[in-house]
């Protein structure tokens, strides 16, 4: 029995004039793994994509598990929607590819926020890989910005991979930090924080002001030693209580300072033209792969050869060439 | 006017009996930038792989520039020459796709070791990217091992990600380092410490011999903090004075009892075919973005949709798809 769905006219009219139920479907197809609902996203998205407006912000949202990441997004999501704002919450969890499921994104760790028109919030794809995960999110990120949301948060768990993922789709980086414990101990890597344009040190609150304070300056310092960003702007370190919802305007006030600034200078044009060039390699690349390795002439030719290759009776270049071959032949 | 090449037949055969001209010009073949001078490379490949002796022994060597690879390396040869084993000595040297030439494996650096018919030296080839420059120096180990060679020294620079390449095609991993001189100082990413099985303080001579007991002793400890690996080795620090010839047999000595141990219980075979696995796909990866890039068809489709991706104007998604489908329906 199969559901019937809505046609593609109805999806791209009900985008545009934000209906969030055919958002959500929309979304849906995009994280199929149905060859012919991810199709009827592709045709979506290629019909949306001609009027997207240019003018959105994304922003990447990152942190050690405890960070408060969910409290955040909650505190930042309230300020813009009483701005006006419309805002879309989206994450990239690859251990969601293992479990089928995130709790990233969840709604129900954003009780406001989910409640209101003005913001749309969706948990992460799951997916076979880091890489197909991060496909889907940036896919979703064109629906959400075709149905009017026009500040993009995606979330992710600041320990792996997927803070790669989540620079590229975006436009400014923010990390979210605890006060009293080192770098280490959030499991941030090194990497991480010389990616954060904006790195906040949350739950400034309570008796955590002065190690809030701490390690303020000790990021601050640890700032000033990265040499300088193509975007010519210079990270800055704040701090905030998103659970008493102290401070978080003002680290809005600087991440918009931030957007003026690369808009300013270009920097915001010409990283989402380096963003688009590698989307569309990386979607070729992950799609020559699929054509190749379902090809049942190569499935057939590796079974073959491949346990040959590993017992070292033919060499990896010899076998290679054979499957190659058989590809070309067979399409 | 083009140069008369000798057929497979006479290439397998000389090089089957050790004849170094032929092996050197076999070597050329592979590193050739011509289609068909890399197809006649491949069946001579194909044919050699065969009977190649499983019993050789690989060894990456690596450390910043300055740490003496060159002398440890002449050093070390011509120890294992006296001791009646066939020494080549290949390169990988990422800096060579841009100068089009490696001073690496280069032979004025090492006179004695070049001098001897025990040994067979080879610089880096050159290449367009790290991967190609590996892939071929992996194709030109099974050539030296098919001539006899028993020991094969992979030689990079320890700064960057040509060890990862070196470590894929190996048995041993072998770092070199400097007396006095910090793993920052030297360029040595942490990474590389840990991927080392037996890590060597060289220029353990005149007024550094003290140095060279405290940089011992620095890496015993940092190497005992390291998780244990999938070899049941743990990594050993040694020191050495390649120029005074002084500690370069006991080097070997653990070298060999590496491979003993890990002969002994399984990894060494394990290994080998954990990285014939890794340069199938490489090899076929390498192969199959050659077939996609070069078609004339998804060359013109590029070249007219990429423009318009960069600008917005149409998603990703939709060109690679548009691209994937004309390679399908072109080739």
């Amino acid at each position: 029995m199969r559901r019937s769905l809505p046609d593609i006219d109805t999806f791209v009219h009900g985008i545009r004039s934000a209906d969030r139920a055919l958002l959500g479907q929309a979304i849906t197809l995009v994280e199929s793994a149905r060859e012919d609902r991810q199709a009827m996203a592709r045709e979506i998205i290629a019909r949306l994509h001609s009027d997207l407006p240019g003018d959105t912000f994304r922003v990447a949202v990152t942190g050690a598990p405890g960070a408060g990441k969910s409290t955040f997004i909650e505190a930042l999501g309230m300020h813009l929607v009483a701005q006006g704002k419309r805002v879309a919450v989206l994450a990239i969890d690859p251990s969601s590819a293992m479990s089928g499921g995130s709790i990233l994104g969840d709604k129900t760790r954003m009780e406001q926020l989910s409640a209101t028109e003005m913001a749309f919030i969706r948990p992460s794809p799951s997916g076979d890989s880091l890489g197909g995960v991060a496909r889907k999110t940036r896919e979703a990120m064109v629906l959400v910005e075709a149905a009017g949301f026009d500040t993009v948060i995606v979330e992710t768990v600041g320990v792996g991979q997927s803070e790669i993922a989540a620079q590229r789709m975006t436009d400014l980086f923010l990390l979210l930090l605890i006060p009293g414990a080192g770098d280490e101990l959030q499991g941030i890597k090194r990497g991480i924080v010389e990616m954060a344009d904006i790195l906040v040190v949350n739950k400034a609150d309570g008796d955590r002001v002065k190690l809030a304070n701490q390690a303020r300056a000790h990021y601050l310092n640890a700032t000033h030693l990265l040499p300088m960003k193509p975007s010519g702007w210079a990270p800055e370190v704040l701090s905030c209580s998103a659970l008493e919802n102290r401070g978080v305007p003002e680290v809005w006030q600087r991440m918009e300072a931030f957007k003026a600034q690369v808009q300013d200078n270009g920097w915001f044009q010409e990283n989402r033209r380096q963003q688009a060039r590698y989307w569309l390699e990386d979607t070729l690349d992950a799609g020559l792969k699929d054509l190749f390795y379902q090809h049942p002439e190569v499935k057939a030719r590796l079974a073959a050869l491949e346990p040959e290759v590993l017992a070292g009776r033919i060499s990896a270049i010899d076998a290679a060439m054979q499957v190659l071959a058989a590809f070309k032949k067979g399409l």
